[in-house]
Formats: structure tokens, C-alpha cells, sequence
């Protein structure tokens, strides 16, 4: 792969868009360490970066958001945290602490944002993780604020709500963010999660009118899904119509990213340079 | 396995529910012919049974209807029509015949309902999918309503939304069987489907209180569940309060079924006479 003809591939790319506003998940590109994913994220013109915690194992947190920042990427926000609920108070403490530990982590990297996988324990009612899910979101947010980092609840698909996250609507979401009240609790709408849910418009204009939208994910649903978790589908080859999707999150007044967030075993195992390729083909034609 | 034991253990159960208002899916136990399933259901003292349309291959449906009548069972509803959105005309037409089929083979049957999976074709919107079932769910009501057969949406799980049902939680159902508005077409809830809803209460309520709640279906939520289909859990084994709905479902004044629909590559695999036992204890401990 040369990766300059990447890049001129990219510069000449015939779209009105160019790659500015794209955002890719460190996960995405998981088999590429965090350094060499900058280094090809940005050669591609790409120009942001979603930093999820594994990715920083073993490193300075805050020499490798320097790192991001010299290739010229944006790091549009940290993941994940969240999995507030447990049945035993000391398990929800252990949640709450780690999450402060993000707090920590997004402060030293720069990120602005943290998005929330809420949890969920199979082991009590959905009410009861709910509840703990607003508490625990209040006992991180004073420490969030200190530190300038905001919070963003991302709704998760229904098959989820099981053991990932008891909110599974955007307007559970927008509930509980509006709820919770403060400049700095917000939500992220994916659209892997939210696509077949009847009242997306509606809820994705509420959301916006009451500064709640802080993240847009996007990849697709492939027909069939053969995997819970890592089978996720490139935008166009699923049956998502995100750019309908897309259009209704900037009629908000949103500017920011769309961040490409793909679990997939399959693209996984490919070379994930040609993956990267299909990615941005993926966003600029089918998103 | 010793059948008339069987039978005697399970008139000797000490809770005071029996087994009179329990109907079990042929799928359920899949491996049995209709034919042996019934002779089981009925010597269990089970008292309903739900037919699914691959169960009547090759068999002459009036006199598999008086069989199962035979054996004090009482037919539930058959199994399954609807799948009414394609992109073509021509592939709604087939769907509307099939539907009309389906008719026919309930009324040879005794069936006094039809249960919907309404389908959803991912080449296409889910508001055009949406729109196509209603319009086919009216192209057969007239054929339904002459048979004396009643039609009942099912909801689906959204992780059904590309292929399987477009129409994903019961307010949508409630929605189209109230815009359909005859006293042919309703609504079935499955705690499968729907348990994750925080507006499920309600909606069962509504459902019931407009004369919709045609049909309750139970089965459990496994974590983790390793398959799209065919990995339901038996009621207990999973996550969802059976009983917190069925007391919902009842508030509304249903004395139905309790139809247990299990899909499972491993119960399937298993002695279905122990399965049936196992199906006993669930329906009247965690139900």
C-alpha cells in the first residue's frame, strides 16, 4: 500500500466532501496499534480519531495525545465508559471509580468527550439498572466537570439491554440526559443502534434543540448478522439509511464528526489498509 | 420416559396454577410429530396447543384438527403468515396469496387465529416496509374475516428489523391494529420481543383496553444469547420478568394462553420428553 497515493487518491476524491469531518475508531483498525492508525488516518486525510481505552495500554497518555495532535487529528472523545449497574453496592462503587479513572484518562489524552456504555445487570429488573445508571452518571459528573470532560449516553440496540445497557431508545437518552440536566451530559446517537426505531427524527431533533447531541456513530447492518458484537457492516453494504439519518442530525445545527465505530471479525482479518480505503469510500458514498 | 407418571407428577404439582391454560408451539418441541406432540401435550394435562404451518406437511388439515380435538387439546392459533413487504408488486401479491392460504389451512384446522411475523425487505424503507404490511394485512382481512379467523400482529425484536418485522414494538402494533380498526385484526405479545420496552406497561394496557390483546407468548432472555434465531431461552434461564408481564397481560382482563415459542439448537437436541417436563416447571415457577 503507498500510502502518498493514498492520500492524492483521497485529495482528488470527486465528492463535494472531503475527509475533515470523518472520525475513525481505534477499534475499527484494531489490529493497528494506536500509532500507526494515527499515522495512516492522517495520511489519508482523515481528520479525526475515537480513542478507546485498550489502545492506550502500556503507554503515556498524555505524549500519545500529542501524538494524534502532531498528525493533525482531531480526538474527537474517549470509550468507553459506563456498565454502571450491579446488584451489590460495592460493584456499583468499583463502576463509579473506574469511570472517574476515564475522566482521568481523557483529561491527560485531550479528549473532550467520553461516551457512556451504560450498562446493564441481567441479574435485576431494567428499572432498577436505570435508576443506577442516573446515579451513577451524577456521582462521576462533578469529577467530569473539574476536568472540562463531557459525557455522552449512547443508547444501545435492545439486543443489548440485557447485560450492555438498559437505555435503548434515544429517548430513554434524551430522558435521562435532560433529566441529569448539565452542559457537560449529553448523548451519543449511532445509528447501528437507534436505525429501526420509529421516533428517531423526532428524537434526534430534541436532542439537538436541547444541546444534548454530542457524537454521531455510523457503520451499517448487514442482512444477514451473524454476530451479536463483531459483525458489524461497512456504510453501503447494510441496509441503514444513514445519510437520511445523517441529514436529520445536521438539521439540528450539528458540525461535528461521523465517526466510523466497526466491530467486524471479518475486516478485522483483512489487510486493514485496503479496509481503511473502504472506509472512506463507505463514508463519502454512502453516508 | 414413563408418560402416565409424567402425567401423574404433573397432577400432583403443588402450586396452585395446573396446566389447562398452558399451549405449546410445535416448534417448541420441533424433533416430535404433530401427531406424537399432541399425545404428549395432552397427557401432560397441557391444555392448548399452537400449530405452526410445517407441522401440517403432508397431512390432511381437518382430520390433524380433529385429532388434536381428540386429545382435549384446544387449538391455540396457527403458525405463521405474514412477510407482506417486497420491493416488487408481484412479491407482495405471492405474500397476499400465501396469507389467504394460511386463512384456509386455519379454518380446516379450527385455528381461530393466524399470528403475523410481518416481514421487512432491507432493500427498501422501514416506513415503505411498514406501509406494505398494513396495506397487506387489509388485502386479506375480508378473506380472514368471511373464514371467521382473526389475525394478530406480532411485534418483533428490533434486532428483527431488516428482514424479519418491520413493526418492532407494540406501540407500533397498537398503532396499526387500531388504524385497521375491525374486531379481526389484533395484537400478540411476546415477553421476547417486548420485554426490554420501558413503555411495555402501557402499551399492554392500551393494547388490552381496546379489545387488541389477542395472544401472550413466553420464553426467557439468555445472557449471553449466541444466535439471531434459534437461541431462546426456557422461562427462568434468562432475564426477563415473565411474571411482572403476564400480571400486566392479565390486568387487562385476558384469560388466554400462555404459549410457550422456543427456538433452540439445543433443546431441540435434547430428549423432547424431558424438554416438556422442564417446559412444565418454567411455565408454573417462572411464569
Amino acid at each position: 500500500m503507498n500510502l502518498s497515493n493514498s492520500s492524492e487518491t483521497s485529495n482528488r476524491e470527486p465528492s463535494e466532501r472531503n475527509l475533515s469531518k470523518l472520525c475513525v475508531h481505534t477499534i475499527t483498525t484494531k489490529p493497528w496499534p494506536i500509532e500507526e492508525a494515527a499515522r495512516r488516518f492522517s495520511a489519508s486525510g482523515i481528520g479525526g480519531i475515537t480513542v478507546w481505552r485498550d489502545a492506550l495500554a502500556g503507554r503515556d497518555i498524555r505524549q500519545t495525545g500529542q501524538l494524534l495532535r502532531d498528525q493533525n487529528l482531531s480526538i474527537v472523545s474517549l470509550c468507553r465508559g459506563g456498565f454502571f449497574p450491579h446488584t451489590e453496592a460495592a460493584g456499583r462503587q468499583v463502576a463509579i471509580d473506574d469511570n472517574k479513572r476515564a475522566v482521568d484518562e481523557a483529561f491527560a489524552l485531550g479528549a473532550p468527550l467520553i461516551v457512556l456504555v451504560c450498562g446493564a445487570d441481567p441479574g435485576q429488573s431494567l428499572s432498577e439498572s436505570r435508576k443506577q445508571i442516573q446515579d451513577g452518571i451524577a456521582a462521576v459528573l462533578p469529577h467530569a466537570e473539574a476536568a472540562g470532560v463531557k459525557l455522552a449516553i449512547e443508547p444501545l440496540h435492545p439486543m443489548y439491554a440485557d447485560s450492555r445497557s438498559a437505555i435503548n431508545t434515544l429517548y430513554q437518552a434524551n430522558d435521562m440526559a435532560e433529566a441529569l440536566h448539565s452542559p457537560w451530559v449529553g448523548v451519543a446517537v449511532d445509528v447501528y443502534h437507534l436505525w429501526w426505531d420509529p421516533t428517531l427524527e423526532r428524537e434526534i431533533t430534541r436532542c439537538g434543540k436541547n444541546g444534548n447531541l454530542f457524537a454521531f456513530h455510523i457503520c451499517d447492518w448487514k442482512t444477514p448478522t451473524t454476530d451479536f458484537l463483531n459483525d458489524r457492516g461497512l456504510m453501503g453494504e447494510g441496509c441503514i439509511n444513514i445519510r437520511q439519518i445523517r441529514g436529520w442530525v445536521e438539521a439540528t445545527g450539528f458540525t461535528g464528526f461521523s465517526e466510523v465505530e466497526i466491530f467486524s471479525n471479518r475486516y478485522w482479518s483483512e489487510d486493514q489498509a485496503l479496509f481503511l480505503e473502504k472506509i472512506k469510500h463507505g463514508y463519502l458514498h454512502h453516508s
